[in-house]
């Protein structure tokens, strides 16, 4: 016991992680009289009808194909704001540099942060910035937190789910609201980011034209929302969609019964996984997300994620079913097979 | 140009921090549709009557004297919050571990973080865990981000200063607030956390039996605002009370005379500043805050805060002066000097 350490698989989003948080921090904080409390285990927390998160973004390299930790640290924060079912108020931002950190690196990322504000249509209005010693960290690490309020479409949006789902009572987007025969949207391809990220990495022994797909989305989410019908949305970032549907699995209690073949995933991102032995289920994302929608609204909401351009490749991958209470994936060369929790994201700081 | 660098003193709360955050983030955010933007560099920012601040906390040793990283980041952020005139509402924390941490000294950081939050009446309701491979951080940092109300007492304190001071409009605790003939007041003894924090890391080579303050004070400040009169609000953390009075004087344009011999410091402090040829106004502190008060409420202001435990070794320690427009001290040996803006705080790392 006097020994035990923290390793490399508590921070990339699997089982160890899971363990780490409830027995050594929830613990701490049984605390209930929110409308979403930290012991949810949620993408935010929700008081007073305020939605607030928080991210701290570690990826390496600093810049990838596509963007840089700039662009994600905006992008993750407001993401984790829309798929609650908030619109973005303000974000913070706290930089941490290392010395001798280049002052025209950081230039670019702030440059990035400010352009990835515009699109989001949000503003950061506070900061904070410390310096560490050379080797007390690796260049910078930022962290950005979110608060946001009630998109303008969710109240419609769940009378929408409530006129088919009579037992379906909640205010927001929670990963508890998926019901049975329920639709799951995955809006684009699979594994973009992660893919980019190894690919700058060099250490992974291959090259690749896979951009990141890193962005906000709470426009794309906008305009789904204004469909209504969508109980839950989620994205599937630190261990993939196997641990978002997973995560859905045991919060709403169902089975989702996923078909392989419906899947979006670019061909040079399959022949890297294929080459690297990894599993495309469990390589973190960003820039995509999932929705669980009424059946019966189900095409409509996907005609709407569609038109945009963030969703242009957004595809149903399956549904809820309530046979069995664990997430299967039937596969393409026929035969199902339950989709595993994974004990962690292959590629740890992908965010 | 090509290859300018960050170095240790942009991150100590002086002059070449000040710099960097002008001319390298402000420049891209010079956004002001927000009742506090980050372009005023206040403790918080703020929109639609939702107070926000963020701090990221890396200080070391991660266990003083009076406390550790979790006490200070839970009060950090809520002061941050109660120097604008808020009751914190809720709080994030994001911790990036480093491989091979403690996990035993994760839970005595937890713990801390919990009791500190009873303390502060304030609960978490959203995180983050990161982890990062050995070497690529020095043990864990924490990111705490907060947001807060406006204090059930601000709106009635206000209207007092407005009372003294026809000239005054503004709706918070702002830098920009101070007037002349306003008291300033002093929480406690200066320089207890700085020198905590320097003992508890040897390589000062000194030993003392001096603790950290580090504590919530948003019981505290709202006792002071149930009295009525104050203007503004401030922390002597980086750069201590000399950065703090700089800025008061730089954003109200207006003179402060400090008087040395009204500044409250322990005998155990003050010889190891001596020891050390520190400058006491320098110091960083944490626990201590600084008020500005209109001159006919300052005794009342005064008797409220020493009736708490905070704040029980509170001085008015001089007043707000039209004849210059910068920071003066009035010495014990007679004479009076500016008060020049710190290059950085001589300790970096304090919080």
């Amino acid at each position: 016991m006097e020994d035990k350490r923290i390793t490399m698989i508590h921070g990339a989003g699997g089982i160890a992680m899971n363990h780490l948080i409830k027995n050594h921090i929830l613990k701490y904080f049984s605390i209930k009289n929110h409308e979403v409390s930290l012991n949810e285990l949620e993408d935010a927390g929700i008081t007073e009808g305020i939605v607030f998160t928080t991210d701290s973004y570690t990826v390496k390299p600093l810049f990838f194909p596509g963007g840089d930790i700039g662009t994600m640290s905006i992008s993750g924060t407001v993401n984790d704001l829309a798929v609650m079912g908030a619109e973005p108020l303000a974000l913070s931002c706290s930089m941490i540099l290392e010395e001798g950190f280049l002052i025209n690196d950081l230039d670019r990322i702030m440059k990035s942060i400010y352009d990835t504000c515009r699109k989001a249509n949000v503003d950061i209005i506070t900061g904070d910035t410390k310096v560490l010693e050379k080797k007390s960290l690796d260049k910078l690490i930022i962290n950005t937190s979110g608060i946001g309020r009630k998109n303008r479409y969710l109240d419609e949006n769940l009378k929408v789910v409530k006129k088919y789902r009579t037992n379906f009572n909640s205010d927001w987007l929670l990963d508890s609201n998926i019901g049975k025969g329920d639709k799951i949207i995955l809006s684009g391809t699979l594994g973009d980011h992660g893919i980019a990220i190894m690919s700058a990495r060099q250490e992974y022994g291959f090259e690749s034209d896979v951009i990141s797909d890193v962005s906000p989305l709470n426009e794309m989410i906008t305009k789904a929302l204004s469909v209504g019908g969508i109980a839950s949305i989620k994205d599937p970032t630190r261990g993939g969609l196997a641990n978002l549907l997973n995560e859905w699995s045991e919060k709403s209690n169902i089975g989702l019964a996923i078909e392989e073949n419906q899947i979006p995933i670019k061909e040079n991102v399959k022949s890297v996984l294929g080459f690297l032995g990894l599993n495309f289920l469990e390589i973190g994302n960003e820039g995509k997300v999932c929705f669980a929608v009424v059946s019966e609204k189900a095409e409509d909401v996907l005609a709407a994620i569609k038109e945009t351009h963030e969703g242009r490749d957004a595809s149903i991958i399956g549904e809820a079913v309530s046979d069995f209470d664990f997430p299967i994936l039937e596969t393409i060369i026929g035969g199902r097979r339950r989709i595993p929790k994974p004990s962690g994201d292959p590629i740890p700081r992908i965010c």
